[in-house]
């Protein structure tokens, strides 16, 4: 689908969708953050979907229902992941690509190897892989009473700069927003991924009838002493902003795998 | 956990799951290709995930069950997701970290773009997250009766280097090999990932009671003129072998962006 070019007068079109769905404050409180900047358009998945990665719908149909939760602002709850909402609005609901797309605010840090389980994060990926600019906000607070304002107030700097100075067509980038009251934020900060991530293991229970199960648990860690990291940043105040990417490649390791692997018997 | 180190004189072992499940017939032929290199452990899904990325189960149990499918091969199938048969396994199967982490051989390609969405990469990702080399091995056959055997041949000459040579503690290898006679293949290629990608839309359909309903199709796309890359590998007749890197900081972006954001109003 080719990219539909607004006219100067035409507003952007701001594509929201997020993981924990639909009815979370994290994504009213975005949609309100830039609702001055373009038009928005909401499709987000109709339950929560942390955790889902980059995970697609591919052995069953998807379902899109328009929702009036939004007030005059377009809005849908689908079915299927964060990453189908945004495949699904491109092709049925805007019939074109949107000039930003962003999801979240994210119940939750997204900071870290986080960026790899989190459906908030895949949801922005898919939308860069698609030649659309885009943001994911994870703010560090689970709960569902988070204040949003701080989140909110970055949300809203940065989308006006990204849509303004159209930096990169496959820019994504991953914002993460400390626990603290707005005025205490020291701004942005552009990081690197940190290597930080869960020390896991499960708990061992058994049902009524004696099976056993497992539940996921463990620890956050950091690994990573740099002060150019995103954890870093979080722990200073900053907001973290990295840039990300999806060629996975690792170009260092694929100029010595040249050298030492042996090709063919 | 430390890392467990093996003496001389113990075999390795070499954890192996998938993401089409524990009955495919691409992880037996696996199994088969590399039981005589180490001591094989199977934890695998017990239902196909394909399509699953980086998923994790995080609102709900996991259930673990010994399998007897593989001869005097011990394996469990998990009900979870491939990234949870890596952790479970590790904790709960092995009680230490694998020397290797095989994953596959998968029924399809997991070239290009593929590597975001699939589980049979996610699978191996996360194994190397956690200091664990491992391999994803896709074959680009969807096939139930695909023949095995070219693929099957080059995961015995990879997996063999990759545990004599330790190259990294984090490396993970995304591995495609082309539908071709063994004898017709021309050998392993060292490539980047292709920009490549599904260029998709929904086929829009009503159900029995009227309401719209949405599947997910579309076209494969090689946006990619490049001749070191996996889709150019594959169509040349070479094993495909792209290093992949869980860090995903865009760090050209990184550094622009430094000098362009406002920071703070």
């Amino acid at each position: 689908m080719a990219k539909a070019k607004n006219s100067k007068k035409e507003k952007p079109v701001i594509l929201i969708t997020n993981d924990d769905g639909i009815t979370a404050p994290g994504i009213k409180a975005l949609t309100d953050a830039v609702k001055d900047l373009g038009k928005v358009v909401v499709v987000a998945p109709d339950k929560p979907q942390s955790g889902m990665g980059h995970a697609i719908t591919i052995g069953q149909p998807l379902r899109l229902t328009a929702v009036e939760t939004f007030g005059d602002i377009e809005a849908y709850q689908c079915s299927g992941t964060p990453v189908d909402c945004v495949k699904l609005a491109v092709d049925k609901v805007l019939h074109r690509k949107p000039d930003i797309c962003l999801s979240g605010i994210n119940h939750g840090a997204n900071h870290s190897i986080n960026v790899i389980y989190s459906g908030t994060m895949s949801a922005a990926l898919e939308a860069s892989i698609e030649s659309i600019p885009s943001i994911g906000f994870s703010l560090l607070d689970y709960s569902i009473e988070a204040d949003f304002a701080g989140a909110a107030y970055y949300a809203n700097l940065l989308v006006k700069q990204i849509i303004s100075k159209k930096i990169d067509k496959h820019l994504c980038l991953n914002v993460n927003i400390p626990i603290a009251p707005k005025e205490l934020l020291k701004g942005l900060k552009v990081c690197r991924q940190a290597y930080a991530k869960y020390e896991e293991r499960f708990d061992e229970r058994h049902d009524p009838s004696g099976r056993k199960y497992y539940w996921l648990t463990g620890e956050f860690q950091n690994f990573d002493k740099g002060k150019d990291t995103d954890v870093w940043a979080l722990e200073n105040n900053y907001v973290s902003v990295v840039p990300v990417q999806f060629d996975l490649t690792n170009y260092t390791l694929k100029t010595k795998l040249q050298k030492v692997l042996t090709q063919k018997h």
